[in-house]
């Protein structure tokens, strides 16, 4: 058999297959899993989208291929939408459909990088984007995040010593997995850098619509046009619609679609019409969101209290105002791979720091999501963490 | 503005978005196009599948991210088929769905070649092939056809020449362009020197189905397991489910899975579980294809006897028996560039030869497609193009 040379080179660090495999053993029902990222399918209208999906199989365009960049009727309705978000008009042409964020994610490291371009993580990373600049044989820096988001001053002084990033990658609001949002001062400031450098800024923004109690900050994209703005239908209609976007200008829209035209040649007519119709029906929209907001935002707040209740100043853990998940960093030395053991033997898994890490190692840390839990799963699971815990300590 | 380096490098040579832009302008309502790909949308039996997008909805999975390499119970279905096809046992494990056999082809090129490495095609050859392995900076090779399909002697000899391809790609049944498909002993003999060199075969079969008087011969990886094949939905049920798949040996299909994960983490629930249906419903599925085999047969045979009564001795045309093209190459010296824009005039279009391209120019060739057209259009159609040869041959 042939040898497979290029794959090989290509993945050969892959922290993200590490945590499928924990995905897999954790997938035991009787261990509660915070493990996950995944929204909550019994909050996702079932009944909404088979409507959609009726009325868009009334036509022939909705089974036939479509645009590369995306069915027309749902770029105009991103168009608008990303328009409001920015305060600045976005055409149609500055809109590609993607299947799902990502593959806008892998379609720009491909037109973007060569390889050893120097991009800009945050630290901890979202592993499907250190997946892609890996794959792109990137020069990957990171930056740590505090409670602000990603230590923007510190990428002033990167630049200032002569780092010279083509691209910088940011979980902008309720970050995976660290839970933080970017300051608006801090966006602001990212944005002059973009322009002033010349890098782009991939703002990755698939949670902003999960805010709890106030809306998220307005993105980096409200203050630079050297920012490629990605979301995504995934986390708040569904993700089986796999409907994600870039909004950037137009010349880089352009080299997306060539690409992708080798990638998949298009997306589903038949999803996108679904997310049009849906993104579109405002009354039904706002409802199913508000909807959303308030059961995340109460199991967040139940995590969270659990969580301080149980480990009081043993550990620091971020505040969460939207998204899907907790960042939580042990203060007590304890090692969360240790722990991980644990606490499976206990029935709770969750995703330690190291899955995350570029240049830390975030041992002490882990990854908690509260979507996929009813408050009682959620308490359950935190008195179980804090059996392994004990159990870990008295080693 | 900073520059987009990486695409350049890779797209410096685009014959498909010269067909895209040629579309473009024939889209207009009073030209008759022959130069499309598209299945017809008429064909396609959206209630069906409006009512196993509802079956699909009424449980919590069809709207959930789902595997990277597929809904499982789509694998299995697509494991079945291709084990009755192949006439082996094929696993679920040996199946990766994709969205589209395009992305099939694009992660394959990506796991199976690294840059420099040496790729066979045929010529003409599938755009969406060329484009890939392009990408990929292969080294490209092409291989004439017949009307026994690529000219499998040739590749012989060029093994024999010491050429080590790492990939021969083939689009072995009712070709696109081409129209031909390649002949049992070929198969074989292909198949057999896959083995004795160790290349991989891709054997790319989107047009297997739609065979019109007798069934598709039987598939190349039925005598290899070098062979890695694919095929689609898109054609048989509807593109807008954009599921297609491969099936290969395992190691092919992680390695595969693998580089999905960051292309686009998995396909849709949704559109997989709606295939599902629609492929094990047999008494539907078998009805349906009958009627897409006559209507397209139909069609074919009233395209080629229209090209005959009308040019005669002045083309050679493929033998159509399935797929949606017939190839017609000028014996009079006709250039099909220059034809073509004296056809738009006369209001028809068609794909010339060139397009298709790799080592000879194929300026006297031209593709057509008959599969959108009722009875009266594609004779019209050919009336047109007659008045257009007719006019440049005065010139």
């Amino acid at each position: 058999m042939s040898a497979l040379p290029a794959l090989a080179r290509r993945t050969g660090n892959n922290s993200s297959s590490a945590i499928r495999d924990l995905l897999t053993i954790t997938s035991q029902p009787d261990i509660i899993s915070l493990a996950g990222g995944l929204p909550d399918p019994e909050l996702i209208d079932r009944d909404r989208i088979a409507v959609a999906a009726k009325n868009a199989l009334g036509s022939l365009g909705a089974v036939q291929y479509t645009e590369t960049n995306g069915w027309p009727g749902l770029k105009a309705v991103l168009a608008q939408r990303e328009s409001v978000l920015c305060g600045r008009t976005i055409a149609p042409d500055e809109i590609v459909v993607t299947h799902g964020s990502q593959q806008a994610l892998s379609l720009l490291a491909q037109v973007l990088l060569d390889p050893g371009a120097v991009v800009v993580v945050e630290d901890p990373a979202y592993t499907g984007a250190l997946q892609v600049f890996r794959n792109a044989e990137a020069q990957i820096r990171a930056l740590p995040l505090d409670a602000d988001g990603m230590r923007v001053e510190l990428l002033a002084e990167l630049l200032r010593d002569g780092v010279r990033p083509t691209v910088v990658h940011t979980v902008s609001n309720f970050h995976n997995p660290g839970g933080v949002t970017l300051a608006p001062r801090r966006r602001q400031r990212l944005a002059q850098l973009a322009q002033q450098y010349g890098f782009w800024v991939i703002e990755d923004d698939p949670y902003g619509e999960i805010w709890f109690d106030a809306p998220a900050p307005a993105p980096v994209a409200t203050y630079s046009d050297h920012v490629i703005r990605l979301s995504s239908a995934s986390k708040t209609v569904a993700p089986a619609l796999r409907t994600g976007w870039l909004a950037g200008p137009s010349k880089v829209c352009r080299a997306v679609e060539l690409l992708k035209q080798s990638a998949d040649l298009c997306g589903s007519a038949l999803t996108h019409q679904i997310t049009a119709e849906v993104l579109t029906d405002t009354d039904w929209l706002a409802a199913h969101l508000t909807r959303v907001r308030a059961a995340y935002g109460e199991r967040a707040k139940v995590l969270c209290g659990a969580i301080d209740a149980t480990f009081g100043g043993a550990v620091h853990r971020t505040d969460v105002a939207g998204g899907m998940f907790c960042w939580v960093d042990f203060c007590d030395g304890t090692d969360t791979t240790a722990l991980l053991a644990a606490a499976v033997d206990e029935g709770v898994a969750f995703v330690p720091g190291s899955a995350f890490a570029v240049h830390d190692d975030l041992r002490n840390s882990m990854r908690l999501c509260f979507t996929t839990g009813s408050a009682p799963v959620l308490e359950e699971a935190v008195e179980r963490l804090a059996r392994a815990h004990a159990r870990l300590r008295r080693r």
